[in-house]
């Protein structure tokens, strides 16, 4: 569905944002885009991130054929109810939340019958925000996974593939949305639930000196975003505590293993736990 | 008190103290070693890696100034017991334990009045076990911790800094044992019992295709010894209780903001923890 002439828009441009617009320029597609900040349009005008953008012109949405909304979620469903009106017929717009039932439902709810939304989550990211840092070959190592519902096409999914192959992801692959959502709860927003309780549990910094790579190891993404992951958790909140409890559940377990001197019972854990581990380094 | 006629003796050849030998033998040093199995003394002595070795012959320990004890804590106390008749008076002794109160206090009990035990602790490891992966510049980045005594002497801690400083530690600090305990517990013991729940709490082999860095940072540490993080934890089982207790509270009070909507107050809470994880960067 992609060819040499498709326009992208890019709404939003962050670090994600800015990485899309930047991949495909390499691949000489014409990219324009929409933000808020005109010091964000300016550095990607200047550093040939993308041909053409603008804080408000409406008509570069009009004429895109494929628009990207690299916003937070919440903010991406308020754009969206408010700029859906100049989309050209046929536009396919998709997006980088980490997050995806609840947007996805609410977007593809109201947005019109002539437009089509497939969601994707680009599985990479950097610990520093902004388009300085785009970087067109960030999606390399990564994974990309899209969430399509019934509301999808065919057209639509072959879109989103397309797109993710000129972005050069490592690997693609399908999941529902309930699916992908507590993938993620499981694999990312709880562990950054801990490293953050881990930080803030104990007043550390008289420690520093004594810290290996453990505890550096487990706090590493304890610098968060607070305005982004505060949004992510709340949109993923049930699916997230539940999550949590089977972690808590697990931890109060071994808690009374090592109360009780349940010196069989701590190894069968870290038996298992050896076990499961090295599955993931094969 | 280090001179270049000083006889070391490790017991247990191990990583650690394989590493001990290794590290001293470079600085031509003679060290003998005693441990049961004949296939690491073997090992040991095929590789330059100690002058002399023996499963169980005594008369090592008789003519050495000074023994390292590369035992599990368990292990040494039994070992101090049944062999402190065989020390040269004036012997310095010293350990590789990640644990002190305890251990030291039953052995500065015991211990005869003419040889002295200066507890210390290495803060350097690998996923690996045995002396064929001991490696004498392991301590060049390490920490090295001494946990003196009131029982200690001022020779006995000048002999611990001089060993030290040998090894080629990058940093030597001194801390109480109760101190060290609890730092231990909170920077090393938590983080492990925390990557070993996240591994155990659910079957996520079907999740590895997804894993970002976030989760196998978190559980990189999840492979453990069972044998020997059991006495670990058991040993300092009160003060590793407390620390979990302290990330527990932290995390159920993050479960309820959560649940509660209170998106301010988890704000606050990523706020604190990038801050403080940011004092560990600099």
């Amino acid at each position: 569905m992609i060819n040499n002439t498709t326009k992208f828009l890019v709404v939003g441009l962050g670090l994600l944002g800015g990485s899309y617009a930047k991949a495909l320029k390499q691949k000489e597609y014409y990219v324009s885009a929409l933000d808020i900040n005109p010091k964000s349009i300016e550095y990607a005008l200047n550093n040939n991130i993308i041909d053409k953008g603008s804080t408000d012109d409406v008509s570069l949405i009009s004429e895109a054929d494929v628009v990207i909304i690299g916003l937070y979620p919440t903010t991406m469903v308020e754009w969206m109810r408010e700029h859906q009106q100049y989309f050209k017929p046929g536009t396919m717009i998709t997006d980088v939340s980490g997050v995806k039932c609840h947007i996805i439902d609410e977007i593809q709810n109201f947005l019109r019958d002539d437009v089509e939304f497939i969601a994707a989550h680009p599985m990479a990211g950097k610990e520093v925000k902004g388009v300085e840092y785009a970087d067109g070959n960030m999606f390399l190592p990564a994974n990309f996974i899209i969430t399509p519902t019934e509301k999808n096409t065919e057209k639509g999914i072959e879109f989103i593939y397309d797109l993710a192959n000129i972005l050069r992801f490592k690997r693609i692959t399908k999941l529902t949305p309930e699916k992908h959502d507590e993938m993620i709860a499981f694999l990312s927003q709880l562990p950054h639930v801990i490293a953050v309780c881990l930080m803030t549990c104990k007043e550390s910094e008289h420690l520093i000196a004594y810290t290996g790579d453990s505890f550096r190891d487990l706090t590493r993404i304890a610098k968060i975003n607070e305005d982004l992951w505060s949004e992510l958790f709340t949109i993923n909140k049930d699916v997230l505590l539940s999550q949590m409890d089977l972690f808590m559940d697990e931890f109060v377990a071994f808690r009374n293993k090592l109360a009780n001197d349940d010196i069989e019972g701590m190894k069968d854990t870290f038996r298992l736990s050896t076990k499961r581990r090295k599955e993931f380094d094969k």
